[in-house]
């Protein structure tokens, strides 16, 4: 291992966000999540902080207990593809689930977005927790978390498959001879498996970075050993840097068990900074933001983590209630870290529900003090970098303005994108085409 | 009936084109069917020609026998809504098959495409003519052109019941309430069917057009009997002026069978016009087309339409071969037609491809031959506008340059856009919402 790649930053936007009151503060326009200039705008905003992506998150059930943003919102493929037209470097990450889906249509439209947007594409692939997503699909039950993991390592293995089905000199284009193709670099996949048979090829070449980079957004152990043996990178979710370390420990050791070199593989838990011009500042957004949350809508929150329990039933002052399995089959690793914490910690329901909807991060503070925050959590290879929730818009801009720039006098972060694709800024390699006999010379976009 | 609607016109954007050959024309870009600056600068001249809207045409299973714009292009849904992002006006119409998709996924992201363009979001429904498609798709079987059309109407039944989820007034958004949305005005769909069970409500409100637009493209009696019970409009191939009057006569009466008024179905036949400043120069035009096409290439081509019939078993010179039933389950509308018309006017096989590769319409001459025909067949009631399929890039140009302003002249096409929303510019209704007790009223934005 070389010198170590520079920070990598991902912009999460999400409408009226991922609080679950967040809609209620005066400055978040109460029809961002379906308002194509608010995407926009954020994006471009990550932009001129030099991003290495926005990140669109999903999901397919809803019910009228569920957060404001995912009751009315953009559909990822076709945001992030509009967002490809207005943008020109930052990379376009969507969330799409293995579980409710064609194979061959998911791999087409992340191979469109990727030449629309000039291979900036990602797909962030998950297995969607939520029971009741069944409904949906005329399906009579959801898959078990472990069958959803199973299918989703074959779907992931058939879409890389389909994206190479063109070698990238494939298509010759002579207008004299009229030779469109050449035959011989064209390949049909053939794909038998347990749950997938997919004979190809795909109706769309590879782009400019090869194959979209491919996220892996589950922490169970299901999810771990997927990412580390088929993802570019891992979106997760971690509260202290304890946690963290141990996590990023496990999957590049994971990783390496595959065969893979640590650096192929970019690890980014989210963060939900707050930003003030004094700790006090930032204080007192916290406690604002905070305010917004009444005890029920917290309550809502934290039951649809447990497959949309209702939590109504339960003293709020109590200790937090024995659950069981409830969650296994849902958001597994979220819920058993709350489990283990309320427990560890002897909380109360009211506590978990508030803490929950609002968690009280280390990334609360002036700009010095969340970019000290994320330095360590770098330099102890807690992370290779971050996914960025902001609650409330402006705290994007305040983040590219004031914490960007001090990362960068620190020489963490870049000052200009080192490429013009997703996968050369993460700094990971050109994957070669599985088909190819002789794979094509290319240099590597590398992002030191 | 009132004053008749004035003529509505689509523009087809497909790359390096649906000729066989046109890719090898000196003026075709050999990767316009993956080039965003292309289809952007095409869907901007037709904006700039006040064209309805801009249509992307799709299909599902590709082999080495088919036209080079199928092996590599964009998928619709991903490029119409980076178009969105660059367009104000026009519509975006996508195709997308009802035989190999789930409707919660289709209904969300044509919904999606439709908040982002502001209410210019359409969907061209078709079943996937291919038997190939299948192998695609995990199925053993490709279903029958009937199971097909019946799979079609409880799908789009279901689609249309997704995007009613929500009323239009549903979102109050009371930031001092802290009440989001008003649950009355939330249903559930509940759909139990014999194709499909789905409970919804969908993840996303309806558009400032209600619902897209949606086309229906089969032409056979279900394909006719589907449009005029449940489509907006309808993207048909005609030949003659005759067959298209009778196929308009139908559809509308067809449509007054169920109800509806004939203003409230569009039909648009699909012309290829081909350009010339004088008739010389179109013919030369013409000729230079057709002398690209190799007769194997237009063997493939005719092959295509009859499930990748190969062809070259049978003398060119022969009499258009016997097929049986061959083609009914995949083109019927098409294959039929091209049956009929070989055995009517004796035509042999060398004709037959030929001509289907690079058919000779009435739409070849000056501007003032080509605005006579399209108003011929207006003033006929042949259709009701055109979708318009260029050759050559710049053919699009010399269209909006050159025909539009005679038929602007002549009264019979807009000078400006009447509406922002893709069903106002076609004169449709604005669909209530089917779950609204007391329907809200709104201007219906009828364009005469
Ligand atoms: C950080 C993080 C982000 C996630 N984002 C999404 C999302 O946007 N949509 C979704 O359906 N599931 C999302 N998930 C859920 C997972 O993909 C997965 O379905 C669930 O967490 C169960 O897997 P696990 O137990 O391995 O975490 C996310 C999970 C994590 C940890
Ligand atoms: C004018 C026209 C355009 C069509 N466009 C498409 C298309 O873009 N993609 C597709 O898969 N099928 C397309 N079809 C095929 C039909 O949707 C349908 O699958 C096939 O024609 C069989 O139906 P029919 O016999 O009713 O015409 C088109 C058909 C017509 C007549």
């Amino acid at each position: 291992m070389g010198k170590r790649k520079q920070l990598k930053l991902g912009a999460i936007i999400h409408g009226v966000g991922g609080n679950i009151s967040g809609w209620r503060h005066p400055d978040v326009p109460v029809d961002a999540s379906v308002s194509f200039d608010f995407y926009k705008r954020q994006a471009q905003t990550a932009e001129r902080g030099k991003f290495d992506l926005a990140f669109i998150a999903d999901g397919l059930y809803i019910n009228e207990k569920s957060i404001p943003h995912f009751l009315n919102r953009f559909e990822p493929l076709t945001i992030l593809s509009a967002l490809a037209a207005v943008t020109s470097r930052i990379g376009l990450v969507g969330t799409l689930s293995t579980s409710y889906s064609e194979p061959f249509n998911v791999a087409r439209q992340f191979a469109s977005l990727d030449h629309i947007s000039g291979g900036r594409g990602g797909w962030n692939l998950v297995t969607s927790p939520l029971e009741g997503s069944a409904s949906n699909f005329s399906r009579k039950n959801h898959p078990s978390h472990g069958e959803r993991y199973e299918i989703a390592e074959e779907y992931l293995d058939v879409v890389r498959g389909l994206w190479d089905s063109w070698e990238d000199d494939a298509f010759v284009r002579d207008k004299e001879s009229g030779v469109f193709f050449d035959p011989e670099k064209l390949h049909r996949l053939n794909h038998e498996g347990k749950h997938f048979s997919v004979a190809g090829p795909l109706n769309i070449a590879r782009s400019k970075q090869g194959q979209p980079v491919v996220f892996q957004a589950g922490s169970s152990e299901a999810g771990k050993q997927l990412a580390a043996k088929a993802a570019d990178a891992v979106f997760t979710g971690q509260e202290t840097i304890e946690e963290a370390k141990a996590f990023y420990r496990d999957v590049k050791e994971r990783a390496a068990k595959e065969g893979r070199s640590g650096d192929d593989i970019v690890i980014l838990p989210g963060i939900a900074p707050i930003i003030g011009k004094t700790e006090e500042e930032a204080e007192r957004k916290y406690q604002e933001l905070a305010s917004l949350v009444s005890i029920e809508n917290a309550l809502n929150f934290l039951g649809r983590f447990f497959e949309h329990h209702d939590f109504g039933q339960y003293d709020l002052d109590a200790p937090f209630p024995e659950l069981g399995d409830l969650g296994k089959n849902s958001f597994r690793s979220g819920t058993d870290k709350i489990k283990s914490r309320a427990k560890e910690l002897g909380l109360t329901l009211r506590q978990v529900a508030l803490e929950t909807a609002t968690p009280r991060s280390a990334f609360i503070g002036t700009p010095e003090q969340i970019a000290d925050t994320i330095q360590q959590w770098y330099d102890a290879e807690a992370s290779d970098g971050f996914i960025v929730h902001t609650h409330i818009p402006n705290d994007l801009n305040d983040f590219v303005d004031y914490v960007i720039p001090i990362l960068q006098e620190r020489g963490i972060y870049r000052t200009e994108y080192e490429s013009d694709t997703l996968r050369g800024n993460l700094g990971l390699p050109f994957p070669l085409n599985r088909n190819a006999a002789k794979p094509l010379q290319r240099e590597t976009e590398s992002a030191i």
